[in-house]
């Protein structure tokens, strides 16, 4: 076991740099959104690096692509990856850095001339993002046979571009099926994506699991109404129920452990100084590592609603947009994560992950971990989200050792 | 003094519904933002009118048409009137009734041949409403001579066209200067806009004053952030200090005599369910007819805003966008008012304005009230504003014998 490869963070940050050039912002960062000209240019990047690399590219109907590096048996692959479409003002590491640092690996092994008893497969998941269409993680759901292809295929975005034109469009689309391919293990290098490794000071997060999360849109009725002339008692204010759920959804995550409640998304209408508000959509995003906690969260809050809209004669409908179970990554990959960054000497730490990942799809499927490294000021999905080289390359590094300790 | 002469109601109901013929949206209601074609032909049909009625028709620059009634006397001008102008969805009574209404008193003069001594003026007052173009009351402070013509011609809409294009494209600028009127009283009815008549039973509102008005606008600027991977403690919650300040509102609402706040526009940036929002912009409407008590609820918000936004390091900008004093009708113009209520058998009650008026214009100018009409539902700006054809024609009523009793 060569226990002396590193690999070459210059050569990494320049792929990092490269790739970022494709459908580079003006400000800085990129837009790569799923089945766009620019992700398929972004595709095309990484399949010419793997064909670079010597590997076997196959590539199926919904675009993920797979690179194999054979090993010396015909064992199940052990895999590595991430996506490379991106939301639309995203930043240069979120999904790219799991691609490119798992072909930098494998550079690694092949500048050192390294063989593997396993083969080791590299995989770029199409629209990891759901920022364009529905549902995220749509690439790996596909390859672990839990989406099928045509269904995926038939999803249409806000201008009612369906992803199989919009796959046929950029020309992209492969004709393999990647669902019988047996995979023995998967690791996924990522940017933290928060701020929890760089307030602690740690290189490495070694991620055990993804918490679950539910997506509710509440969508409140009352009545329009001057708001001069209608005295506090007979309204039915719509944007004050909806300012109350934001309030509690900070009560929430004082409350029930772990749980992280947020409101990002809130909309009044009409949306008018003087006019309260007659609708109102409020949809809140829970999470929760631990599934009971995530039900108590959403029983409470669905009760809270019905008190305060009650109160204020407004109804309410919903919709569960969302519900994802928390995912526990395999016990005896975490600690090969966690081993690789003690041997290489990183400070690491365990952490769950707080944003969802292909990961977790793969999970299901096979033993799985991921490899988090830290993000400056916690910032992602932003132009400005920045991660050092040296930190880029400890992540890169950590995998390479996993992978190798995987193969062997 | 002809006690027993009352107001056509059908008639009045028939120049209402054809004035809301003109700007007639699909869904029912009107829509005659100021200055646009559909004023202009509004505007057309009130000059129309008050030829047809035999008045001296002067029009002024800003757009506001005077038809005076000639007294046996050269006094000042006993005037009535309101707008014709609309908000983008508007009901059919918000501002026409005060037009029509005055018409229709004049019309019942002319049809029982009553003189007066002193001349009755009836004036429909350019953009009232400020929907399209600010200030509001446009056409008012024009009369009044306190907004100089010139500079309310320089304004401009958000498509960037000004309100001299605007009233030149559609041909109606007046060339006469109404700043020089002699105005000795001047009468307003109108919808109440409000629910409180129609809780309490009454047909007529006696306005003795109008709310004094603040709005201001809170710009939030926090930090985007990953709902997903960002502790709750370690955000900079822009959305959180948002709807905090909509709860305030109501606080202050409750703790202050006679407070009506309320935040009837709010908006979040990005606007994305898994992304803590970095920006907000809040916009805070106060009112309070005592001037000591809207100053108070103005500075124990900006104390709330600075204490919860600094908890959040969320940094604050505002804007105090509005601030408009109470005004306090003239007590002899209100107890005239209230007598024709009385004389005529209307129940009537005392209240002030929840919202704004020209009238309030009018009052640093000369003795100047109200009249009010129940409004069903406390519905306005609303195309299912509604008011029966019998209490529109009650205000009708109360505003002709307040005229002839002004006037005589």
């Amino acid at each position: 076991m060569p226990i002396d490869l590193r690999v070459d963070a210059a050569r990494l940050q320049r792929r990092l740099d490269e790739l970022a050039g494709i459908g580079a912002l003006p400000q800085g960062g990129v837009c790569r959104l799923a089945f766009s000209p620019e992700d398929k240019r972004g595709r095309d990047y990484v399949e010419a690096r793997m064909l670079a690399l010597g590997l076997a590219v196959r590539i199926d109907r919904i675009g993920n692509i797979l690179g194999v590096r054979a090993g010396r048996a015909e064992d199940p692959l052990v895999l590595a990856g991430s996506h490379v479409d991106t939301v639309g003002s995203a930043g240069c590491l979120d999904g790219s850095l799991g691609v490119l640092g798992a072909l930098e690996a494998i550079e690694t092994l092949n500048d050192a001339d390294v063989t593997t008893r396993r083969p080791i497969g590299v995989i770029a998941f199409a629209n990891e993002e759901g920022a364009r269409f529905v549902p995220d993680m749509m690439g790996s759901l596909v390859f672990c046979g839990r989406l099928r292809v045509d269904q995926a295929r038939r999803q249409r975005d806000r201008e009612g571009v369906s992803v199989g034109e919009a796959i046929d469009r950029t020309g992209y689309g492969g004709t393999d099926d990647l669902r019988n391919v047996a995979v023995g293990a998967y690791l996924e290098l990522h940017i933290e994506q928060g701020p929890i490794l760089e307030r602690a000071g740690a290189t490495i997060g070694v991620v055990d699991r993804v918490q679950g999360l539910t997506w509710i849109t509440f969508t409140l009725s009352g009545a329009t109404a001057h708001a001069g002339a209608t005295p506090i008692d007979m309204r039915q204010d719509a944007g004050y129920v909806a300012a109350a759920i934001v309030q509690f959804a900070r009560t929430l995550s004082r409350d029930i452990e772990g749980q992280r409640a947020t409101v990002g998304s809130l909309s009044l209408l009409p949306n008018i100084v003087n006019v309260v508000a007659g609708h109102a959509t409020v949809v809140v995003d829970l999470r929760n590592p631990d599934a009971h906690r995530l039900a108590a969260a959403e029983a409470r809050l669905h009760e809270f609603v019905a008190s305060v809209a009650g109160a204020e004669r407004v109804t309410v409908s919903f919709a569960t947009d969302v519900r994802v179970a928390p995912v526990s990554f395999d016990p005896g990959m975490v600690a090969c994560v966690k081993e690789a960054a003690d041997t290489l000497g990183y400070s690491c730490m365990p952490m769950m992950s707080g944003a969802g990942h292909d990961a977790q799809i793969l999970a299901a499927t096979c033993p799985a971990a991921m490899i988090f490294v830290p993000s400056r000021g916690g910032i992602s999905h932003n132009v400005t989200e920045f991660t050092s080289t040296g930190d880029l390359a400890a992540g890169a590094n950590v995998l390479l050792h996993a992978l190798l300790s995987l193969s062997r």
